[in-house]
């Protein structure tokens, strides 16, 4: 390709805006022609298929598409924001490339339909290569219950606090507390929207998504103003699954659309990872269904665990959950049936001690003395035997 | 054997007595001579070895053994409980034989120290194989929640309902909860104890013990007036574990005693499922840990999941309509995908695998060791895969 980057650029700009992200057929153009002669040739219709063609046909007799993009631009640069491409080198996450993989082994046309974008809107001024370069997605319920939104900030808070970029999609409920969390630990997050970067969708959030990119980023495959179809939901989830290193679902109903970014997610070869809940929430239950379904769901119950999936093995491994230990568990099965043998009060013999932990003598001999060594059992005169204060019961 | 019954009933009762029940060499020994030779050779000392003479010296020391049994024998009459042996037939739950199994493959003394009981004390009219024929342990922390009292005995009392029986350890907490829900629901319930029949432990649930055995079972190892030893809990766990035809931990701290039921369950060859709970709750930890960490466990939320485990296809399980089935069908949609990417003839190793199959190493490492234990898979030399012959295509 030899144009200059602008041109690129506005092309880009053009195709998303004639052909909804993640379709299969303008991928494979661009990829084949490049942007500038894939747009040329879908506009005249040179290059593109019947069904190509017939998609950008009612965008095309509305608008020429280059003015659009010409205008979307300067929109953008208004608003302070830009247009990342993948031409723009090592700024572009390049991991989003992994959808290929995951699109071209789609049984579904939906599946199908999950290619790479073409171009990312960004608001504000992070390096996106950089900011996703460690980071987790952290998604959930818009209805999230007190459980739900604590949980999501907590994880999110850990994560940030171990300079993890936490991602979301800038959403009411789970998405937003797992923002704040991020926020409140000093750390930078990263909202991915189904709509135009301006739009400040849910109005609601409009000053959490103004914080966010003041430090993190705000991110679009769709040009400014574009509206929050229902199903551009579905198209960006793959980029928020794609974009990270893994995707943690707080809560979920059953039909939760963070649950279609987890499968994304695991499609990817991404770690798929939920949180549990009381089985009396509904709020769960998207949850624990997967859990149940998805061999490759990972149930986490805090950032140690997020860590392990995502991290490097010896940087981020969670240390193994442990009672506190009590130090009767340190003895071995013998020894510590022996110690049930020993009365609290009364002092006993071996041989009763023997007999009443059900064990020969010549082990309960063995034992005795080891036991008050270690300060679990008493000596008494005349060799009798009781428990040490500290494990006296009652 | 041709043996009265009630000689063979106080052999088994003496041998009970004199070791531990669980005991390898006991079982063996009773196995080839019969409980009657067992208990004169092991008294003579013409059968048993030194270790096994050695364990019962010190309580053939304390008493003739046949006396105890006929002290015991006589005082369970008086409290209206019998002593059921497998000699007496069809009452015997004979399902408790498959720990043979599991204590023979035992890697560590204490995994071998779970042989079957040698007789079993009951208190309650019903019969016992018929009590345990369609039933379901529930068990759980002592210091259970709200929370999970409530989803313990929520549980038992549908499966009560269902006319399951809900088998328990008749502790306190989801124990008791359990029990209760069944008894809630007008079904049967089972407590297996730790400790003599008529120790009533904890006392604060001899209320409820006796009303269990009024309809159901109270059942123990031990003779009356057996002490509760810490030890026995965990030789209890066994009987709980293969009596039933799957466990079900409600909330289990991180050390929790329900959890080494559960893993005999596993071990057994029975379900072995665990009910979620909120992540900030230490009452869950165990729950959530044991289901990260035990391929084995199945996440449960109610008693429909219980029934799927543990039912019988046609009574509790509605058989999904389906077309004829390749044995890849029922292979998760990942492990599929790594299924297409092993080569049919040069064998590749799990990174080329990965690439092939576009999925993470770690994900390939872990499906293909699982897709050559089903019959998928070959593996080669030097880590190498190929397809399994009756996959091969052409």
């Amino acid at each position: 390709m030899t144009e200059p980057l602008h041109e690129i650029r506005a092309a880009r700009t053009a195709l998303t805006w004639l052909i909804e992200p993640g379709n299969e057929a303008i991928w494979r153009l661009v990829q084949r022609h490049g942007p500038v002669a894939a747009l040329a040739g879908l506009m005249d219709g040179t290059l593109a298929d019947g069904a190509l063609r017939a998609a950008a046909r009612t965008r095309l007799a509305d608008a020429d598409p280059r003015q659009v993009a010409a205008l979307a631009l300067e929109r953008a640069e208004r608003l302070g924001a830009r247009v990342l491409i993948p031409e723009d080198g090592e700024e572009w996450p390049a991991q989003v490339a992994d959808l290929t993989r995951m699109a071209r082994a789609g049984a579904t046309a939906t599946d199908r339909d999950a290619f790479p974008p073409l171009c990312l809107w960004v608001r504000g001024g992070w390096p996106v290569a950089e900011a996703l370069e460690r980071s987790v997605a952290v998604v959930g319920s818009r209805a999230a219950t007190p459980y739900g939104a604590h949980i999501a900030s907590d994880l999110a808070y850990g994560l940030a606090d171990r300079g993890w970029t936490v991602v979301s999609g800038g959403a009411f409920g789970v998405d937003a507390a797992a923002h704040r969390g991020a926020l409140a630990a000093g750390g930078r997050t990263v909202a991915i929207l189904a709509c135009g970067i301006d739009r400040s969708y849910p109005v609601g959030n409009a000053a959490l998504l103004d914080r966010i990119a003041e430090t993190g980023l705000v991110i679009s495959e769709w040009p400014p103003g574009a509206a929050p179809h229902r199903h551009r939901f579905l198209i960006r989830n793959r980029v928020i699954a794609a974009a990270t290193a893994g995707t943690v679902v707080v809560e979920a109903s059953e039909r939760s659309g963070a649950l279609h970014t987890l499968r994304r997610a695991a499609r990817i070869g991404r770690p798929a990872m939920l949180v549990p809940g009381p089985v009396t929430s509904a709020m769960s239950v998207g949850c624990h269904e997967f859990l149940r379904d998805e061999p490759a769901a990972r149930l986490v119950t805090g950032v140690a665990h997020v860590l392990e999936e995502v991290g490097r093995i010896g940087a981020d491994l969670a240390p193994p959950v442990r009672g506190p230990e009590r130090p009767e568990d340190r003895l071995d099965p013998v020894l510590n049936r022996i110690l049930d043998g020993v009365p609290t009060r009364t002092p006993a013999g071996a041989e009763e001690i023997a007999a009443r932990a059900g064990v020969d003598l010549r082990s309960a001999m063995r034992a005795l003395p080891a036991l008050v060594l270690q300060g679990f059992v008493r000596q008494e005169p005349g060799g009798l035997f009781t428990l040490a204060p500290r494990r006296k019961r009652g």
